[in-house]
């Protein structure tokens, strides 16, 4: 961290500022200039606040050097982190380290027979994890909020089906209880800094799909996965989803350029959401192809039987015949990138 | 609510899709053009969900015209919303309805000492409700959290001395049961869209002070704010924040645009936060009084008595003397809106 | 400027490169922490391309710590520039260091009686210049594109009628011979990156209005000044007029915040244009009362006798007895101010 | 083109209304409801002005159903357009129409050594074409600005060393007459809406590169390309180069998801920019094979033997070599989407 300090602070008002800053465990190095005085913070910052700092009388600029995250950072922990679950027909359910996830499945359980057919054809096209909410944050209170314990249920019997692990959202901390048999809890778009949940979920020994929110900073996006491993739980993927744009003609914008920058910045994997993105089924194919081609460790897509009658997202959802194509698409991306599905 | 067909969608497409659309409660009026035909919806549209007709191969476009929002709506409730609350030296805390209602206070409380002196400086300028946090939304996890209950209680304290109805951010649901003393729940900009919590906040009786997200439409704080109606309070403040945008000069961007729209448009109480909009103090009186010109019905500004050592937020804090001064400084344009404080 | 210098340089390393920079005139000083060197550049670093030195092998990060511009910093510049022109009946229209400006008229100059009425109109009630284009920049090549030269005679025959001085706009340098009799040259939001152009108005000595690009950064604005100002022309008055956002009820986002930070960070008038901004006519009285309040050395609003029939901006304008009520409400904002009209 | 009128609308008044708009050319439905009249506009209304009709009383809401651009759209030229130059090596330079074209070269001439080496080395990997800027916009006036005229010299030598034909951005129209020999012209984002230098453009016989402005939408992107195609030049290639953004991890936000849109709203090619979209050299390859996994038609990227000496952009620049490993990597991907290189 660097404070550059105002000009004309004296010499011993900057001493006796960085002397309250050794206090806090760090040391401090002078940079003595014609016009202003410049501190150099050498140690862990990541406890310092940096807003506190600016309120200073005495400080005029404060830069953070050091990434204020630590168990999200790859310079602690170079190697990917990969995630592996009990998949499909006795295999493995993988995602990050090389290894490219397909996430399939409806916008919302609707009925036990659209859950079971749509999970077993995207079974069969290769999806190694089986999407539904259940629980549905809605803009409005009037529209479908989903089956709820119900969807559990039927998301439960998908499984047995199928073999394919479930990835399902959760909205508030009271239903982590029903989410025993989950895989893999989602943490949506609106919650990223749900801050008790995040604390929650940190104790809860499940891997968790971070969405990441609709005008969230990359760095918002790490600190929330930093309060999830910073109460023990390192399984945590990251999730591109679009952010909020100034246009129209999709719903949101698909930042990729964030995918190789968390690659690069971070050990967790990173997935696409190309549905809620652009929020147009036929985008789909398109930009899931480009999610691969940047170094996207999976992705996660919305598809539905019969998507004119969704109750929700159909505008968004891709049906299986569609999805068969876009997987003999994608596979030839993921073979070019050295990578396993 | 307006659907315009694809071109070449036959008639009787068209009439059995209609015949469809008035199994929901609607009448729907044909245009048959030359190349396209439009179908107008006469009725209650509230509960019609847009993407799922989008989704439709027969539509090209969808257009609401009638808002998504009633209990929060002006057209079904033209008289503004007053909130009136037992106040300081026996009198009433009012907001709205020709009241502007000043909300003063430190971001976190920190102390005994801290809050009952803010408390009471910011009582004798004219503030007539006390804020102060227990509950801290922070990015990072390594940051101080709030004092939590015990933050609670000497908020409590601060009010037994001065009379200040208190607003105070509720984080969870399962905190509500220790807000029973509050007078105000304050939900934050990150959890404008936690549904759960507003279902709840629905039911709990007290008013609620709602913050715009950082990215939210005008229509999804609305729709937010009508989720708390929905379950039968009607007691919601509406807060601008400020929205995130390009540039860094302030940390968001004041958006006093909507005060004006949010006022024709809905009922509710609408006030401006210039504190977490700008970030810094020194902008605070000038974006508080153009506040109140554009209609703004109350502010909510963070004060500490010594912002260099505050815990939180201390940089866009005001001291008790600056808070003074932009009191006075506000108190002719209040007079100029024709408003009562 | 800053330059932290990636862990592991070494100390000669960083002194050669030191040594380069202050073959660039600064002076450099050393703050070598345990982990990383961190130079201070001391003296003039305008010049300095920090995009250069951001691709340097050796650095990590590059700070700017002063401003880029230079004519345009009040630090160089402590006093308001206030900008007087010959006004109507015998009188001075004056803009800034205390006085506050009201530019009205139409977006576009339709015919002699039309801008001959409004002139009539906006002057009895107090405006100090009259707008209207000539030549427009519209998004459709279809649409209306001005009268052009005849419009600046329509408008000039406005002046000798009224004494009011003109305002218009200019949008590419071989225009500048036929605006020898306008008194205000505007230079667009679509042109304020235009530099060539910039660069000629910094020759022409005449004042330019120069308005904040849709998605331009404070400091992309006053770099825009300094362009105008380089050439020797420092007579330049900034206008706010609205960011793009992601909200659609209204135009642009107002970005108020920026008035006070500009009025501060430069010695220029800043004045406000509420009716590009919100795009509404109903919002002016609102945001002009805002702009005033917030610190604005004048408002540039439309007006037109006939809303319904105009070429352009229609919906924007609002109508002479609209802004006669507007001039009522906005003179005791402008008295509160302290500022004289 | 849908109008909504206002609810109580008396029919006399819709009708009256609706004989003014059948002057401009079309027929109009009329479709009566319960609380509102609407009318279906059919016919050619790409010259009728939306902003016009919303500023009318009787109108509640304008929606425009068909796309106000007609040259630049597919539904009107069902085919690709497809570019095809002379090229190095007696060949031809081609893009779009299933050609993919790589476009490479520094962003500054700075030397005939440099551009000369530069345009060998991008050659030999396979660009066909060479770009490299001789007149530059740059946010101060204090940066370098380009070598102007003997840039342009030092292109057409490198062009006559390697047979590559020249992309470079024109600044203001006085500069057409130097532009003779340059290959392909360049509208960069700052003067996408200069709408003067736009219809010059269209009157000047040669391919125009048009990149997309930092805020602007799709909508016009295209009616700027429709600026230069409504005076006779059909010869666009529309560019992403990037849109504003909220984050800083990237220097603007790569919106990839406008390729597919626009390659289905027109039929002119798109290329994408990653140099200046992401700002980081080592972001160009993945962004790159992004660029072609979502259908863009070509890349214009940013090489520079010596980055860290480069005099504008090092920082975004890559190296001949950087550039060979590109080109073998995207080879891959060109050849997967079925397209030729």
């Amino acid at each position: 961290m660097i404070i550059a300090m105002k000009p004309g602070v004296l010499r011993a008002e900057a001493e006796e500022f960085a002397r309250k800053l050794e206090k806090q465990g760090v040391t401090v190095d002078f940079s003595e200039g014609a016009t202003q005085t410049v501190l150099g913070l050498v140690g862990d910052t990541t406890a310092i606040d940096e807003e506190a700092l600016q309120a200073n009388h005495l400080v005029e600029r404060v830069i953070r050097v050091q990434e204020p995250y630590k168990r999200a950072n790859r310079m602690f922990h170079p190697n990917d982190t990969a995630l592996e679950l009990p998949g499909a027909d006795g295999g493995k359910a993988k995602i990050g380290g090389g290894n490219f996830a397909v996430i399939a499945g409806p916008c919302s359980v609707e009925s036990r027979e659209q859950i079971v057919s749509v999970a077993r054809a995207v079974k069969n096209e290769g999806a190694s994890f089986l999407r539904g909410g259940a629980f549905k944050p809605r803009t409005s209170p009037y529209s479908f909020q989903g089956l709820g314990d119900e969807g559990l249920s039927l998301l439960l019997e998908a499984k047995k089906e199928t073999g394919l692990p479930i990835v399902t959202e959760l909205m508030e901390i009271s239903q982590i209880e029903h989410f025993g048999n989950v895989d893999v809890i989602q943490v949506g778009a609106r919650n990223m800094q749900n801050f008790s949940l995040l604390k929650e979920l940190g104790r809860c020994g499940k891997p968790i799909l971070l969405k990441r929110g609709m005008a969230s900073t990359m760095t918002e996006l790490l600190m929330a996965a930093e309060y999830i491993m910073a109460g023990g739980n390192d399984r945590v993927i990251l999730c591109e989803r679009g952010v909020r744009g100034f246009d129209t003609f999709t719903r949101n914008i698909l930042d990729l350029g964030i995918v190789p920058v968390l690659k690069k910045k971070s050990h967790l994997p990173v997935i696409v959401d190309p549905s809620h993105a652009t929020g147009v089924a036929w985008m789909v194919p398109a930009m899931s192809k480009a999610a691969v081609a940047c170094g996207a460790d999976g992705i996660i897509v919305e598809v539905h039987n019969d998507p004119e009658h969704a109750l929700c997202d159909g505008e968004q959802s891709i049906t299986p015949p569609d999805f068969a194509a876009l997987m003999v698409s994608i596979r030839k991306y993921i073979a070019l990138e050295g990578k396993t599905i």
